[in-house]
């Protein structure tokens, strides 16, 4: 291995340091940011993760407003739910956690949030600020590659960046972010051809295709940035006691990958941990928004 | 020259002719679409564009409505305007000329309009709308560029395009639409490096620069098509009684890229003429959504 590990979990307790420092300003002011996460199910992953967030939410020195809601909430209660939480001062993130149970419109529920609070950056006015070059809140795990990126190379002016991968949590809102920081940005799909030739021009390749180790090292140009937004979960062989073991890759194959490039995010601890800090970091950005504070700088794009 | 010449006076033709059908239609389920356009002060080229829109509006079978305000009004004045034309069930579509005087703020009145009845497209729901996948208004001219795309290629899945230019109103949208019907897009811009390699390896090139013939013959691939969105007014020596003649030349080089490409646009002739067209279109699809009518296929994105 040549490449320059990315410790995106060293990263993420920096700037989640970073975050509580702020808090505690903010709260000298007399104010505490607070963010409420609403869970409607028992989906065992989405129960982990909203458990982290409520967390780390604690620990930064937040309010956290923890909403779990039957599995069989009606369309109609959930919106309640969201309008209240709209117009409670207390509240200055929304985040609600997916997938929702079949019964339930995720895009009537993510319109419903007010813009303002829309930590997650899902609600299509923040799509279109973030498109337009204004003042949006940004999709938290492209949010969180773009800090990683910035640390490593400061501009990232006129480098050539492709992103695999159009989805809108991650792809989209990540091309829209290299080239507001003037990426020359390509964006490639299952559709792309020849799509080892395309990622291998690129300085910057950030992979958010969900195939385990699809992207391998003879795909790289030699000194390239690797990021690895993939988390894939694979067999790997039997337990002694003869029980399937299971381990968790990126969407680019480390090590083939890591003997080329300059520098690469690791999968565990590379990209994922960044989205929760970034979450922290929007809802702090949205509580000073809201409270006409000046923005702690260099927590959003 | 090699490349087949894209008319696109006589594609938009076609498609007002094919609007204006559409409105017969609409008209007949007791229905007039109507636009209306809002001018600010008296700028030339503006008043040009307007004359245009209202003369075409109503040669389609549309009703026009022109509001022409003094260069004096006051922003608020223009807000109310919209507020009223929003609440006018007679409107379908409304635009308001760019630019607008220093003392009124574009974005607050851009913002201001129905996203339903923004037939520009501007408005960041639409934007983002469009950003997202869903049904959106969208913007006139990479609409146009994307129609006559399609009527050329069919299907454009898998090719490589390169948008040069990351404008809000032509660039970034034309970028999404390219990506939406699943090319593998690039966009440049000022900060892209070796640009003519970039563009030699597109099998479609939109350029929305503003720089007159900066597109050479050189940058192109063989048998690509060239989308030349530019207009630029160039001096082309003098008249015979000594004052100086200007013409109209788009981004590209037009005899050298001609010269490689498999398809080209000219300037002017090309992409202009589309941009109404698509203006007219897109406020039949507005009356249509408003008014639960089915909408005439193949007449957006
Ligand atoms: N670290 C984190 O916090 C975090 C957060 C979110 C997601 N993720 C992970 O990131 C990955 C992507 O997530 P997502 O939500 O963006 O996924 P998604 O919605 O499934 O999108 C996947 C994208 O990859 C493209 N793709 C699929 N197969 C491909 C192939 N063979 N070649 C090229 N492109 C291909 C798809 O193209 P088409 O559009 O043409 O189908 C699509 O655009 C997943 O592994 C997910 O678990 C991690
Ligand atoms: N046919 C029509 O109906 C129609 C409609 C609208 C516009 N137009 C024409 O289309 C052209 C573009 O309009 P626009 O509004 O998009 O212009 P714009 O807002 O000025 O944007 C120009 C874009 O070109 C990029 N650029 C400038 N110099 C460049 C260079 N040397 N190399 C590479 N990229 C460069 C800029 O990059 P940076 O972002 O890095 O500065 C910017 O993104 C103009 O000629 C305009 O008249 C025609």
């Amino acid at each position: 291995m040549t490449a320059t590990l990315i410790d995106g979990k060293a990263f993420a307790a920096k700037m989640r340091a970073r975050v509580a420092d702020e808090v505690a300003r903010v709260k000298a002011a007399g104010i505490v940011p607070g963010l409420a996460v609403v869970l409607v199910g028992e989906d065992p992953a989405s129960a982990v993760y909203v458990r982290n967030k409520g967390k780390q939410t604690l620990e930064v020195g937040m309010e956290s407003f923890e909403h779990k809601l039957p599995i069989d909430t009606s369309e109609a209660d959930l919106l309640d739910l969201i309008a209240t939480l709209n117009a409670d001062p207390a509240v200055h993130g929304i985040l609600c956690q997916l997938p929702v149970p079949d019964h339930i419109d995720a895009d009537k529920v993510l319109a419903a949030i007010d813009p303002a609070k829309d930590v997650d950056g899902f609600h299509v006015s923040n799509v279109g600020l973030l498109a337009t070059g204004q003042k949006a809140m940004v999709p938290c795990t492209p949010l969180g590659c773009l800090m990683m990126l910035r640390d490593l190379h400061g501009s990232l002016s006129g480098m050539d960046a492709v992103v695999v991968g159009r989805s809108n949590i991650v792809g989209k809102p990540m091309a829209q972010l290299l080239l507001r920081d003037s990426c020359t940005v390509t964006i490639a799909h299952s559709r792309t051809k020849n799509i080892e030739d395309v990622v291998r021009r690129a300085d910057i390749v950030v992979a958010a295709v969900g195939r385990p180790e699809m992207v391998t090292g003879d795909w790289i140009k030699p000194g390239a940035t690797v990021i690895d937004v993939g988390i894939n979960r694979i067999g790997a062989g039997l337990k002694d006691d003869g029980s399937p073991k299971t381990r968790l890759v990126g969407d680019c194959h480390f090590e083939s990958c890591a003997a080329v490039a300059g520098a690469i995010t690791p999968v565990p601890g590379g990209v994922g941990p960044m989205t929760i800090a970034c979450l922290l970091a929007n809802t702090l950005t949205a509580c000073c928004r809201a409270n006409g504070l000046a923005e702690p700088e260099g927590l959003t794009a």
